[in-house]
Parts: C-alpha cells; sequence; structure tokens
C-alpha cells in the first residue's frame, strides 16, 4: 500500500519496525497533496522544504514520523497562523500551541497548517469535499477533514464549539473524536468560546484517535485496537431536533441499531429530558456570547476585515442582555449533572452525525443541529464513517459518551464498526 | 487632591464633568510613575509618550481616561508582552488580549505593562513592596499591586490560580477582585491552568473594583457605592491550615468580627467540610499539571531558560499518573457543588486574605494556602485593607462568595469596610 494510505497507527508500527522512514512517509504525504490540492485545497500553509526537515528530525515517540495536519487556529512558531481572518493574515506566533508541542513531543511532524472557516465559525475557507468538489467538506475544521479523507496525511487537529470536527468528519467519511471538554489544553488556541471549544483529532480509524490523544497526553485510553469483551447498551436519538434529520439519516440510524443489535447489543430509545432541550437551546447565545467577547479587540480595530455573518451574530450577541449569558451557563451546567444522571445503565448515546450528506457548494458548512447539545455537555464524541447517502457521499454515525468516559466511548466506536462490517 | 490619588470612581466622575482631562490624570500618574518606579520597579514597559497618546484618543465611556495597568500576561498589540519570562522577552502580540480590548472599549487607557512573575507562577521580578522596599509584593500580580497602592493608576488587571490577586493586593494594602471564574474572557492570556486561572482587578476602593469590571463585561454589578440596606450572616474560617495564620492575622479576623457583629452582622464559625479539604490537598496537582500541559512548547524548545523552581514543579507535575489529575478534577467539582450546599444561609465567608504581613525579601511572593481553596470554587474573593501589622505593613481580610454573587460580595465587602471604621 502507498504509505499515505497507512493509518497512523499502521504507519507509527511501520516505522518503529524499520519498514519504513519518516522521510519516506512524508513523501508519500506531500506526493499525494501535490496531486490533489489544487482541487482539495485542504492547507492555508504547506511548505514541502519545511515539512521534509520536519521529518528529518522527528523526535523518538509513540508517534514518531507520523505527518500531523494543524487547523489553523492552533498557534505553530514556525508556520504562519491566520485563524482564518485577513485580520491575521501572515501572523507568525513565537510559540507553538500546547497541543501542536505535545504532538511534537509525542514524535509527529507538522506537516502544515489546514483550512479553518474564520476564527472557526460560519464564514467558509476554500477547501472542498474530496468526494465530490462541489460539495463542502463541513467546518469549521473544513481543511483538517479533506486533508485525512484524502490520503494527504492520517492525522489533523480539529476544534469544536459547535459541530465543528463530528459533522466535516462525517461529511468527508473520516473518524471525528471529540474528547472530554479540557482534553488537551487551550494555551495558543484562538479561543472563542471558552466553555464550549474543546481540541480533537481526526483520522481514518478510531484506533488512530486513540493513539494521538493517548500520546499527547499521557492518559491511557486502552488499547488503541482492542475490541470490547462485551456488546453495550446504547441510546438512541435523533436529538433536539429530530425534524432536521434526512431521511438516509433516519434509515440510517434504524440499520445501524438493527447491527447493533444483531451483534448482540441492546438499543432503547432515548428521551431528552428537558435539562438538556434547554442546553440546546441556550447554546447559541453562550457561543455568541463569549465569541463576541473573545474578539473584542477585533471588533474595537478591525470590524471591516469580519464577516457579515459573523458580524451579525456579534452584533446580535451584544444585544442580547447579561441574564442570557448567565442563564446559559446555568443551563449548559443543569444538563451536564442532568446527562450523567438520564444516562445511567447506558454505554452510550447513538446518534446523527449531520443531517444528511454534505450539502452542495462551498458556501456553507452545514448544520450543526445534531452536534451542539452533545459539546455542551462536555462528554466525548465520536463520529465513524457508516455507508453513503442517495448522492454517493459518506454518512457518520455517532456515540456520545458521559465525561471522563473517553476510552469506554472509543472502544464502542470500535465496536459498532465491527457490527456495521 | 493630586489625580493621580483619585479612586476610578472619583476621576470618571470629575472627567465625564468636565473638571478633569484624561491628559492632566495622566501626566499626574506619570509624574508619580517617574519619581517612584526607580524603587517599586512595578512597570515592565512604562512609555510616558506613548500613555500621552492614549490619553488623547481614549473612547467615550464608563472609565473614559482612567489609567489601567495591564499584568504582563495579557496581550498588547501596542506593547510588548514577556509573561515575566525571558522566553517571551520583547515579544509583540498582534492583538489586544479580550480583556484588554473590553478595557479599551470602555474608555480605559493602557498605561503600561505591569510586572508578573514567571508566567504568573513563582520566580518573583522585581517589584518591591512600596511601604517598605525590604519587602514583598506578593505576586503573582506584583506590579499591578504595587502600582495601584502606590498611586501612580487606579486600577490595574491581576490574574489568579492560586492567590495571586487576593494576596499581592492584602500585602500592598488595596482591594484585590478575584470575579467568578470565566467573568472576563481570558482571550489573548498566557494561560496557565484552564481550570482555575481567573481575571481580575485591583484598586484602592471596592467600588472601582464593581465599576471597571461592570464597565468591561456589561454586567450589572448595582450601584459601585451602594451599602447594603441590612447586616449579612457571614461565617467565619482560617481555612484549611489555619495553624499558616500569624498572630496578628488570628487577632485581625477576631476584631474585623467583633466590628462586624457591632454593625449588626451575625458571625458565625464556619468548618470546612471534607470536600473542601479534599479540594484544597488536590489544588496542586490541578494547577501544576495543567501548568506543565500549558507550557509544553517552552519545555520542547528552551528548557534551559525557565527557573529552577518552576521546572522543579513542572518535573513534578509530570511524574504524576493521570490518575491524581482526574482526582483533582472530580474534587474540584464536587467542592464547587458542596459549597454552595454547606454556605446556604450564609451571604459570604469571611476569611484571611494572607498568613500575615509581607515577608521579608523580594525572593520570594508568599504564600497562598489561604487563597487556594476560594480560587478553586470558582465564586468571587475580594479582599479590603484592614490596618497593619507589628512591622507596620498591611493587611486584608477576604469576602468569599457563591458562583456568580459577585454584586452581592462585593457589596457586603463595602458593608465591611464600613464597619470596621
Amino acid at each position: 500500500m502507498e504509505p499515505n494510505r497507512l493509518t497512523a497507527t499502521e504507519a507509527a508500527r511501520a516505522i518503529a519496525a524499520g519498514r519504513l522512514s519518516p522521510a519516506d512517509l512524508m513523501e508519500a504525504c506531500l506526493a499525494r497533496a501535490a496531486s490533489r490540492e489544487p482541487a482539495v485545497n485542504a492547507f492555508v500553509h504547506l511548505d514541502p522544504a519545511q515539512a521534509r526537515r520536519g521529518a528529518a528530525k522527528a523526535r523518538p515517540g509513540p508517534l514518531h514520523g507520523i505527518p500531523f495536519g494543524v487547523k489553523d487556529v492552533l498557534d505553530t512558531a514556525d508556520m504562519p497562523t491566520g485563524y482564518g481572518s485577513p485580520i491575521w493574515a501572515g501572523w507568525r506566533p513565537r510559540g507553538d500551541s500546547a497541543a501542536v508541542a505535545a504532538a511534537r513531543a509525542a514524535g509527529a511532524v507538522i506537516m502544515g497548517k489546514t483550512v479553518t472557516t474564520e476564527f472557526a465559525t460560519r464564514h467558509p475557507g476554500a477547501t472542498a469535499n474530496p468526494h465530490n468538489l462541489a460539495h463542502t467538506p463541513g467546518g469549521s475544521s473544513s481543511g483538517s477533514a479533506a486533508a485525512v479523507a484524502d490520503f494527504m496525511l492520517p492525522l489533523a487537529f480539529g476544534t469544536q464549539t459547535a459541530g465543528s470536527i463530528v459533522r466535516p468528519a462525517a461529511y468527508c467519511g473520516v473518524v471525528g473524536y471529540k474528547p472530554t471538554y479540557g482534553a488537551l489544553h487551550r494555551a495558543g488556541m484562538k479561543v472563542m468560546s471558552e466553555s464550549l471549544d474543546t481540541i480533537g483529532v481526526m483520522a481514518r480509524s478510531v484506533a488512530d484517535c486513540a493513539l494521538a490523544m493517548a500520546a499527547m497526553t499521557g492518559r491511557t485510553l486502552g488499547d488503541p485496537e482492542a475490541k470490547p469483551g462485551r456488546a453495550p447498551r446504547l441510546g438512541l436519538t435523533l436529538g433536539q431536533e429530530p425534524g432536521k434529520a434526512a431521511p438516509e439519516t433516519v434509515a440510517l440510524l434504524r440499520r445501524v441499531a438493527d447491527q447493533a443489535r444483531k451483534a448482540g447489543a441492546e438499543v432503547v430509545d432515548f428521551t431528552l429530558p428537558p435539562e438538556l432541550l434547554k442546553a440546546a437551546e441556550t447554546h447559541p447565545a453562550l457561543m455568541n456570547m463569549e465569541t463576541a467577547q473573545s474578539l473584542a479587540w477585533e471588533l474595537n480595530e478591525a470590524r471591516a476585515q469580519l464577516s457579515p455573518v459573523l458580524l451579525d451574530r456579534m452584533d446580535w450577541a451584544r444585544s442580547q442582555p447579561m441574564a442570557a449569558f448567565r442563564e446559559a451557563r446555568l443551563a449548559q451546567s443543569a444538563a451536564k449533572l442532568c446527562f450523567a444522571r438520564a444516562t445511567e445503565g447506558l454505554d452510550a448515546l447513538l446518534t446523527p452525525s449531520a443531517p444528511g450528506e454534505a450539502p452542495e457548494g462551498l458556501g456553507w458548512t452545514g448544520d450543526a443541529t445534531f452536534n451542539l447539545l452533545w459539546t455542551t455537555l462536555w462528554g466525548p464524541n465520536v463520529t465513524v464513517p457508516a455507508g453513503t447517502g442517495p448522492k454517493g457521499l459518506p454518512l457518520g454515525v455517532q456515540l456520545v459518551g458521559r465525561i471522563g468516559e473517553d476510552a469506554a466511548v472509543l472502544g464502542w466506536a470500535r465496536w459498532l464498526q465491527a457490527a456495521m462490517g
């Protein structure tokens, strides 16, 4: 197999065994990027000479020599960091963000910076969906999802405030893992929502997500490739706005639930308690009011360079009473407590990753309805590819777990993939 | 009165009434700094010409023309930002941190950057206590406390992870206000502990703290100068290590409790529940393990430029099992819930701000024992000056409240000051 098509787990094993060199792996990734980037536009910064130098001096470690993409909301000391905004074009931070430094310390090679929407919000970048260039890859982690899906690299950082890891991963047919809130330190990230923003990873296998997170955090996430020894008890839900699920998504969830049952799982309907409905309803106030605070300098000094869609949101946020902010925070706290109680006896929730296939056009990155509640709850969210829709584009299904139960949810994601066949 | 001796509230009123100009206020502050800085060393960056330009173009707003000091862990677009570390010496961020931008938007004039310990941890800067130059001003917000105390400016930012606002404010005889966690957005702050770091303010009156926070956040903190119409019910505690309180501190708390009772308050002994003792015990693991994550780039690339005391802490943190981190996070969550229940029926806790007077010497910024638990709980902490100790140095007493009850706790701080006479 071409080295760029290996998963990170496979490539790390080959490098450790001396069957593959970091240099050869990087060459394969660079060759793929050279042929595909003109169409896909996953990278906002990719300097092959720099990537080669990085591969040559990769540190030993669990990610030794693995090319890693960095969403351009994370600072890099040796690459420009633009946060998806013309205001920050060409900016050169002095230091790496903590997440990037952790990846390098574990042996990863930062291959380049991947396209983000404007400040990881809604205004899109140039990236296209590698499965169909006329469709969005989703966002805000657009470039990371597309680059991983298109075999330009095996691993990339995403960040999620509403649905910015899970949705693009599903649209591009890769695995997206939003860990428990706070698992990766946000120092050197352009944080918008302090209460929501979470750094995670995208890969072509669940094992790769577990490998990368364990390598960067020192957490034990179990054997990345082991399958649980029993079948799970899953709660099935279409979320707080089931009417937004496309017919193919409704059919997909039904089919996956049946496959899980055939493999021994118990799958029960999960009804959202009022506390969760309330948290979903107040998510926009929490997200946008915090984002408006975060962008205070940009609003003071460079308002004209913010996109109209972002300005509209900020103006809305600034018009909200502070009581709405307080209410949203309280709703988040209440929902977190409620979720732990309401899911007692369940191993995870099974729910859509997105409304359906990636929408046509590059002007809109899609709807985060099926993600924002789960982000608010702070627990792990994992999307795995689950076939294709009527247009032949990827679909995904999502597992949602309780705070701190990352290893278990990653394990159930592997179990579910096996059950889906 | 010389304009630099006015409180922010007085100065803002004089400016609004046309009795004082931002330029004249700044000149008075600059003159004071010129005479005192050679001895006090509160600023790490102070350019009089730049400060004058700032005063000339101050925006209208509730802080119109008020000189504001910025602890050098907060990014400023027009001033170097060094985070108290040689690794970042001379660094020029492109943008203002969100807190600085909020201050400017409210009309404040950033006068300069104030000295912080190394990354707001323990290795001290050059600042001396203005009340006795042979003594520490406390830390990590050393320069902000000293500059406010010494009438160089009326308002300054501090940040607190353990006791970095309350302790230096007490040592320097000023008011220190650590708001509810998250009140000021940390974008553009060099965050160490994601779970603890909180931005707040120092001033020479409680009213000034309320004025500044309300102006920057849009929150209503009530009439900054109004006194509550009733007397409070206060819980009295010497914290989790009462033996660390100096005799003058024990006597001070007894005296202040008596004064409060005479003014009508009910003061009852408050015994720390086990959940709070546990959170105090696990605070070092939480703080130092998060700090080690945050400083991953510095540890990768510039280890030799970290101080021995910080390296020791980081090495300790990195040797801890991840289970200790999880335990500390859980202890924090449990303690937050417990505190709300345990203080039902109380308006606030009354507790020491520091073990005693500021220690002699500039090599050690003092002990955060009387602060770290309250920081962990996320609620507002306010220290007010309360006389002097045996060496004639300032003492403070601290009020601690529940999450979100900032306006109330600031009100009780004003009430307590009146009760102390």
